[in-house]
């Protein structure tokens, strides 16, 4: 575990310098090497890329062993380190947490996200609740002994009650303690407007994640504000498959092939994005 | 079985339309249900595509059992045909590419691809090698009582021996074998001029599948040409690939995610694409 502990620890480091770390979520081998060949120094799995990839919606349906294999073929053919998400663990008790996150690592994984949204997604986990799901994360870290970094998402920003002023206060409330309790870094789901996520970020005092989506302002922008992590979520699948629909429309509309083979890559860089980057020549 | 000896025919009879059947070469459950979602009346599998996405490089390194399992989760969810492409039948006998064909059934295509290349992909199949190889496809498809459609690919105009007059005719030779042994279509793997494959389809009077690539003449013209089936490949795979790999360039180096968030789908879209469509309300 020793190898996974410095890839750990150089993952946190990269929440602690002058500018955001941008992590790209994958949900396969390739769309992991691409990131990687493209110079980001860490990937992240997308949960819902991995779960709709295989046929399952967003959520906890996906059985946790085959989300668990995906991440690890994606780990395993990385040098970079990789974050994994869990959704909410697969497990409203601490311990199926703690299972959960111990399987992470032994997939080869470095980093977590563990939201506060019930995998119904119909409510939040009360915030106790919460915390000590998020003491099993710990737990499980120290077990392996590997400095696991943690991102403790809160959806409270969507899904608390009140309006948006009191949803935004609750999902501060909230990130505030997960912090407090050990997270290396917040995540609030949903923020996109620059005020709120500078207000957000000034309340947390440690770094913070947002998510790409239409009208997020640029990284310029967010790194002005203080964000220190910017990650895809699902957003390279939206993506691709945006583009094969319209590469679908154009040949049944107009039977050409220019959106399938412009900008795309050959088959010798596809076989290549299969395998681990060799070691640089010595 | 009967349900999928009405779809194996369905497939059929698109290969004998007035238009040329367009058929787009999936990897995944949504890759599938995109191009499914567009119109497209059959859909494929890309062999590479999928060994790619779990990690393993094109050929027949992926285990069967595991390239099976994926062409499943696809069929499953899919109301509209799914051709397989297992590249070689995973197996020099006849017994073993039956086998193959069995479990290609089983897993719900009613399609399959069988290439005359060898997996190492260094010599051809002899031509009466291949013909039992086909007999075997056959065999399997008459035990399960499906009428399988049958793309014989041949890789000679790439790797016969000869200057390219020569491996054109060679292909023609072996495709005009597999052609009486029974293929409903053959698929010269490597054409792409529109005097070549002229020549091609002149010859064998039988469904002839071409490949999309750069440089393929329009679909209008192959059309004019008699080309009965033109298949994606792992174009789908490429093309998204490319994407991924410009929307990563676009944020490291100009901090922007327009290639992300321009033209793509949304969350309910992605989630929709896991599963199957829902039936048309009576």
């Amino acid at each position: 575990m020793v190898a996974l502990a410095e890839k750990a620890e150089a993952f946190r480091r990269l929440h602690h310098g002058p500018r955001p770390l941008v992590l790209p979520n994958a949900w396969d081998v390739p769309s992991a090497r691409v990131f990687e060949e493209a110079g980001f120094p860490a990937i992240a799995t997308s949960s819902a890329g991995i779960m709709v990839s295989h046929g399952y919606p967003d959520g906890e349906q996906m059985p946790r062993r085959e989300l668990l294999a995906a991440v690890a073929r994606i780990a395993e053919r990385l040098a970079v380190p990789l974050s994994a998400d869990v959704v909410a663990g697969y497990g409203a008790s601490p311990a199926a947490v703690e299972k959960t996150v111990e399987k992470v690592l032994d997939a080869g994984a470095v980093g977590v996200n563990l939201e506060d949204l019930h995998p119904s997604r119909d409510r939040l986990y009360r915030v106790d609740a919460q915390l000590r799901r998020l003491e099993a994360v710990r737990r499980a870290a120290a077990k392996r002994d590997v400095p696991l970094v943690i991102n403790a998402r809160t959806d409270a920003f969507r899904h608390a009650p009140g309006d948006e002023p009191e949803r935004l206060r609750e999902a501060i409330r909230r990130a505030s303690a997960y912090r407090d309790a050990g997270a290396d870094c917040v995540y609030p789901m949903g923020l996109r407007e620059a005020a709120t996520i500078a207000a957000f970020v000034e309340a947390l005092h440690c770094p913070v994640n947002v998510m790409v989506r239409p009208g997020l302002p640029p990284l310029s922008e967010l790194e002005r504000i203080g964000v220190k992590r910017v990650s895809f979520g699902p957003a390279g699948s939206y993506a691709a498959l945006g583009l094969l629909r319209r590469a679908a429309r154009e040949i049944l509309e107009r039977g050409s092939f220019e959106l399938l083979v412009e900008g795309a890559i050959d088959y010798e860089e596809l076989n290549r994005l299969a395998l681990a980057r060799p070691p640089p020549s010595p």
